[in-house]
């Protein structure tokens, strides 16, 4: 580990030269533009004043720029996070109150803590267990239940709840309480954000704009959208007529702070910050990684989980919430041009600009039209198609999917992840408890040896050969013992069994007892057990054990297995 | 599922005659002595009153001869078992109440319905998931924690807990209470029984008996033992020297009943069953095959799950409490030459027999001889070379004996287990998810590919090889896109990276949108992504994705791949 691994601002910002300068700059602003109205909303969307989202996206993008290894990755408050945050919080803190700000503060501080631990100790792999079925379900079902939660901010109702039977119920309940004025802002920044996603785009390349240049301008056109909808409010005193407005924001920049700790919420916190990390760094080095192949650029995935666990705790000393690295926004700053990380330095300094002299004129947003930007972004979330591709290929990750899916959308997103996570790694367990077995006989004239109901092969009477398709561990070992001594039982007159290990990547403490275990069983009925085609590394580890010892024949080759056994049997 | 297969006496009842009813017979006298002070000695270890160990030696057995497939096998109270109930119901109900008794039947009970269910629905696989090595460690700590807490039994002194530290700390405590009387008798029947069990054998193989004959002697000397507990406590009134005795044992049977089913306990003794059914299982069906591999019979997993619940099932109703199939006493079957299920049947009417006419002179027994007892049978089950063998196979299985072994003596049997079998599914997990790799070049002369580290290869300049020696799944998927854009990236000039397939033996979904990804991120570099030498199953299932369109090339074998690739280049 140098200096340099951990803090790869000294590498790229040893080369920094005018011409990156440039780049950055140019991005930097794109990515600011973008990320007003989105820092706004998703701080909405965790439950909390608007301006906390601002904070959010100052200092970690400052922080990321020091640790991290991306170019393009920009990171901030994103939708799926913030509901995650807003669930986690909400069930033990009452919204709006102070408590639940510092809870949301305490919140980043822990999930930062939790991945630069994970950075440090090596332990990204705990991320593998979410499965891409698993992550698939849950950002699906998340982003449901978010577009159903901003319903209720679009329509001036309530929403409460952060499962759908909740919400909807919620939503029925208060659906004649709907603000008209409301309703109309929000419908009209709806509408304006949809044609900017869908219908600018077409309109700016048929004027001739670049592709690029054209997706930067969708992305930065919400931005009018707020404007418009503020202009809206003024001319219209939205305000007294009982529309939502963002109200008070305080000016300046808070004083970066320590949150005090209470350690009571801190143990109640740990595995809701365990799982946001979790998920906030896996969908975040997946952006990185996509990125950086285009420029030939390397991630590293531990400094990735450095950099983030940096960037939470800056977020939480600059009186934040927890932040990842969001999709959309690293795509703009990608395409914008950014040249290093220091293009999130330069928008964490336009953000700062932006809730210095913005702040006056927020008090007049509508909420609604912060509802409006959120049910934009989120609705690219939803992906059904995953759906069916899983269950054209495999039932098993079919199953993942939609128990991921189904359990978020009932139970909420912790259960639901967690149920995700348990459902993928029993299935795995269960369908490598059974492995694919298969007898096989000699393919005539040859030295290969094949599965006898695919192929037309020679096989020798009394001689039974197995070949197991999977390592041998704790969960096959049972089904291993079974396997054998049962086609032994059901063919009488066998001599010999010979166990092929060509497909067997490892054996562990469990299957090499169980396989002394029937050589044992195989010897009081009188049969011989022999292996053939150990794998080298396999092997190395056999030799250290008395398993050698019980076999009555360990072959190089399967036809090596037949050969030697039938050469026996004629001296015998 | 035919009738015969879920009644196995119908199959050997029909073959039944005079030879196999004289074996049983003989076998089932020899049992019957033997289990007598076990049944005594393991109900009081459960922490209920003796008798009810008998009640748990009768229905069960004749429920076991209808049900299950072992000729051998000796169902009953064993002594892990009953160390399980006491700690589960010892957590919610005093000790000595007959709320006690109460719930260690309906403990039974429900242990009974799981397994009967598990082996209905074909749910023996969950036994899979307790490895050897979890099973080594817990059994280990089982039995230390068991001989601890009959030391406080030998010595008249109390040795409250079902942990170490709880163990100790008791027995330390009242240390000076020991009741001398009680000591001596103790102390005497330990030793006579540890000189039966390793002395007598000698003796009796010096004196021409045959080894199995002598074995099964040893095995029945307990009883005389107990007889001589008995004239000791009579002699000397040591019932009135503060020496605990048996005392009062009702006489006659139960009447069959069905226990009354309290909601509340129901649900606080559910996972406590699950683990106790399962542990149960997994020793009862291990005896079983060992022993029935030595007469070439056969074992029905999923039978012997149907009959432990039947056994189990009729515990509960005849007033006993949690069985499973016993080592030591089957052992005996087997040697004192047992011929069918029949055996157990005879046993439980001796076990009945027993009860109606020993139980008055039970009344005088000394607890400090059970307490030896128990102590003795256990003796055997602490079996630290485990420990050595694992450690010296693998780390992975060593961390899981370990973690089950420290688990169940600091913190208790449940939690012991359940991490164990955590620390073993995890290290799996760990362990597949870091894959061996191996970049490999090829033989000279030959069409073979092996490992450049390990043999004398060629590589073609700007292609790479890389064989992955293990399925591709979710846990190594992303380790999977970093082994491969690291490697492209670490050498530059590559054109075309191979994915040598022969070692993976199934791709999930993860692993398949990571093969995808990898594609997508190498074509953004300019480099093309060839597979070859998948398997047949595997290819069958990738045929139905959009994977063979991302990739540039599927080769049937890894040289087939070298050649295309190199003829490619001179036409292009």
């Amino acid at each position: 580990m140098t200096l340099k691994s951990i803090l790869p601002i000294l590498d790229w910002g040893s080369r920094y030269d005018r011409y990156a300068l440039t780049r950055d700059i140019v991005a930097a602003v794109v990515v600011t533009v973008m990320l007003i109205p989105q820092s706004l909303a998703y701080a909405l969307l965790a439950g909390l004043p608007p301006e906390i989202g601002l904070y959010a996206s100052i200092l970690p993008l400052v922080a990321y720029a020091v640790f991290g290894t991306s170019s393009a990755l920009a990171v901030g408050p994103v939708a799926v996070v913030s509901l995650m945050s807003a669930a986690a919080i909400g069930s033990i803190v009452a919204q709006g109150s102070a408590d639940y700000v510092s809870a949301s503060v305490m919140l980043a501080l822990m999930s930062g803590v939790i991945l630069l631990a994970m950075g440090l100790f090596r332990l990204g792999f705990i991320a593998n267990f979410l499965s891409h079925p698993v992550i698939s379900g849950f950002i699906t079902a998340s982003a449901i239940i978010i577009a159903t939660s901003q319903l209720g901010g679009l329509l001036g109702i309530e929403a409460a709840g952060h499962t759908m039977p909740q919400l909807l119920m919620s939503l029925a309940n208060n659906i004649a309480t709907v603000n008209w004025h409301t309703a109309a802002v929000g419908g009209a920044s709806l509408a304006l954000l949809v044609w900017m996603r869908f219908g600018l785009k077409n309109l700016l390349l048929r004027f001739g704009l670049s592709a690029s240049a054209a997706a930067i301008a969708t992305r930065v056109g919400p931005i009018l959208v707020i404007v418009l909808a503020m202009a809206w409010s003024v001319a219209l005193g939205l305000g007294s007529q009982g529309v939502a407005l963002v109200a008070h924001v305080p000016q300046g920049l808070p004083v970066p702070s320590l949150p005090s700790l209470d350690l009571d919420i801190l143990r109640q916190l740990f595995v809701p910050a365990l799982i946001i990390s979790v998920v906030g760094f896996v969908e975040s080095v997946s952006v990185a990684q996509t990125l950086a192949a285009k420029r030939r650029e390397r991630i590293v995935p531990n400094q990735e989980l450095i950099a983030l666990g940096a960037s939470n705790i800056a977020s939480a000393i600059g009186g934040g919430y927890s932040v990842t690295g969001g999709f959309a926004r690293s795509v703009v700053n990608f395409d914008a041009g950014a040249a290093t990380p220091a293009a999130g330095a330069f928008t964490a300094v336009g953000i700062a600009l932006a809730t210095l002299f913005l702040a006056p004129f927020l008090a007049v947003l509508p909420k609604a039209t912060l509802a409006a930007t959120i049910l934009v972004a989120v609705m690219t979330l939803v992906d059904f198609s995953s759906l069916k591709r899983t269950w054209v290929y495999s039932r098993a990750d079919f199953a993942a999917v939609v128990v991921s899916l189904a359990g978020t959308l009932l139970l909420g997103v912790e259960i639901g992840i967690v149920l995700g996570v348990a459902t993928s790694t029993l299935v795995f367990l269960y369908r490598s408890s059974v492995p694919h077995a298969a007898i096989v006989g000699q393919v005539p004239g040859t030295e290969h040896y094949r599965n006898i109901k695919r192929h037309q092969v020679e096989t020798v009477p009394g001689i039974v050969s197995i070949r197991v398709d999977e390592s041998l561990y704790f969960a096959n070992a049972r089904y291993l013992e079974d396997l054998i001594v049962n086609q032994v039982m059901s063919s009488p007159g066998i001599t010999d069994v010979v166990l092929m290990c060509s497909a067997v990547n490892a054996i562990d403490m469990s299957a090499l007892e169980s396989l002394e275990a029937i050589a044992q069983r195989l010897h009081d009925m009188g049969v011989c057990l022999h292996v053939s085609e150990v794998k080298g590394p396999v092997m190395d580890k056999l030799q250290r054990t008395s398993l050698p010892r019980h076999l009555d024949g360990i072959h190089l080759s399967q036809h090596q297995a037949m050969c030697t056994i039938m050469a026996g049997r004629q001296s015998g």
